[in-house]
């Protein structure tokens, strides 16, 4: 089955008495700065506080019973985990979730919230998959992978059924990481307003999804550090030839783009998004996106920041 | 002329094209964590970032022609001069806003920002009231008080009149400095709701009002240092009798409950609160307030925070 707006609003319909409808919030005083329209779907302000409470509720919903009952599984040191643990929580099956033993604890806590079992490994990503892999032998619980799962990109899409619901906009802009939300998004916009552009932003620190989509064909690439950490995955095999096919361009954005543009929406603002959620707006600021005069859709994709260790202090 | 409700809704007509109907956010985890409903009335999301901008702007635009002509002049280290000079040059006329010599740059900068005249002074409030009359002498500028000005009160009132028109509860919480907000808020509350309890909370370092309430008339105490900077000002003359008719309790709350709110409501609500608001939070978590199974409005008076001064580090 493959990811079109119906399956995309199918999921509208099974997620939404388990998600907020976040607000889209605008700012004069970015308007005026940026010399463009911009209207921000705020998903910091989600469910678990990222968009990915509806990618992950809507992949536990969408399995039979009897599958769901064996449980799910997932590797993530992030939103993901603790997305997939809720859902779990919400139709009663067991979760496991594969973090890496250096993983915040913070993040740790957020996940036995929610009463799933964690299962840790050594901080790289072979490891994590074959600890994935031997919880699912061991369980039966079925994988729902972060990115790479079409019920998953299905309920990232939502977020912007809503936004275009909401406002009309000539540009939609979102972060990649490995491309759910970009995938969701790219065909949701396209579907409901063929003429809209969509736009991937990317860390130049991290910048595969960009190679890749230059070169035409999916380019696995180093990664430096970056900011933000929810974006350094490389694009999935399932996400990229959907991206080929509905997206209109990546660009990428430096390390103090990121964190000046992440600083400027809490002041200005008065709202809290992580570094990831901020690419999108480090775009703007850097002037990789042709916005003059435009109206724009930015997805705000998440709010989890450590207070202890903010990137300005 | 008095301070009532009819005058507090022509304050909201006059100054509506001027400021944001702010939206009322709720939390279920706070919620759970309080067993109680909790509605945010989030005036961080005001223009200037404080609900200063509607008495300011109701006060400016309630003076005739002739007078305004003349100008305003204010002494304020904080939102109320930026407020103030926001208003007049809504109306096109001069603003005057006297400052302390120490005052942080970012305050300075954005008065200046809405081209009002900034006249510095010595840190103390002798100082700051000689130079707002010297300026007041030489222009015929009005003095737009922070708080001892029953149009300011006035305006400061419209947060609550927005609040109970778009939920119903038992009680409203607001901090208390000098009081204008609380003499405007408690007017509303209690004329729209005879039923509704006021609660005014306060940092124990700069319990005047309290002490006030208590003894029955007006004390002038002693402050020690409290982060909430925005409530070291002793409640003023013209407000305590209105306090003294229409609040039912002024509580108080340490430095410790104070920072520890203001962290949980930028993690949980991931929205910027600055201290001051963050203490009606604060009450509750210390227990301060009989909460249990009530629905609560909390004025959420602003998020101007300097970001690299977190009181968490």
């Amino acid at each position: 089955m493959s990811l079109d707006l119906d399956r995309i609003r199918a999921a509208h319909e099974r997620i939404r008495p388990h998600i907020h409808r976040t607000p889209v919030l605008t700012s004069e005083r970015l308007d005026e700065a940026s010399g463009a329209s911009l209207f921000f779907k705020c998903e910091n302000f989600q469910k678990i506080g990222a968009f990915k409470a509806r990618g992950a509720t809507n992949a536990v919903f969408a399995l039979d019973d009897a599958t769901a009952k064996r449980g799910v599984a997932t590797h993530s040191s992030g939103n993901h985990g603790t997305a997939l643990a809720r859902a779990a929580k919400l139709r009663g099956i067991p979760a496991h979730i594969v973090m890496p033993s250096n993983s915040a604890k913070v993040k740790v806590r957020a996940v036995e919230s929610y009463d799933a079992s964690v299962v840790f490994c050594e901080p790289n990503q072979a490891a994590r998959e074959v600890a994935c892999a031997d919880v699912i032998a061991k369980t039966g619980a079925s994988l729902i992978h972060s990115f790479e799962n079409e019920d998953v990109m299905a309920g990232q899409g939502t977020a912007a059924v809503e936004l275009l619901e909401d406002v009309d906009v000539d540009v939609v802009i979102c972060p990649i990481g490995g491309g759910g939300l970009l995938c969701g998004t790219a065909v949701a916009a396209k579907s409901m307003r063929p003429k809209i552009k969509v736009v991937a932003a990317e860390p130049a620190n991290a910048d595969d999804a960009a190679q890749s989509f230059r070169a035409g064909k999916r380019i696995v690439a180093e990664k430096k550090f970056t900011i933000a950490d929810g974006l350094r995955t490389n694009v999935g095999e399932r996400n990229f030839p959907i991206i080929q096919r509905y997206v209109d361009d990546i660009v990428t954005v430096s390390e103090d783009a990121i964190i000046s543009a992440m600083r400027t929406i809490w002041e200005t603002m008065k709202i809290i998004i992580e570094p990831s959620a901020a690419v999108p707006y480090a775009a703007i600021v850097e002037s990789k996106i042709d916005i003059s005069g435009k109206r724009l859709g930015i997805i705000l994709t998440g709010g989890n920041v450590d207070l202890d260790a903010l990137p300005w202090k």
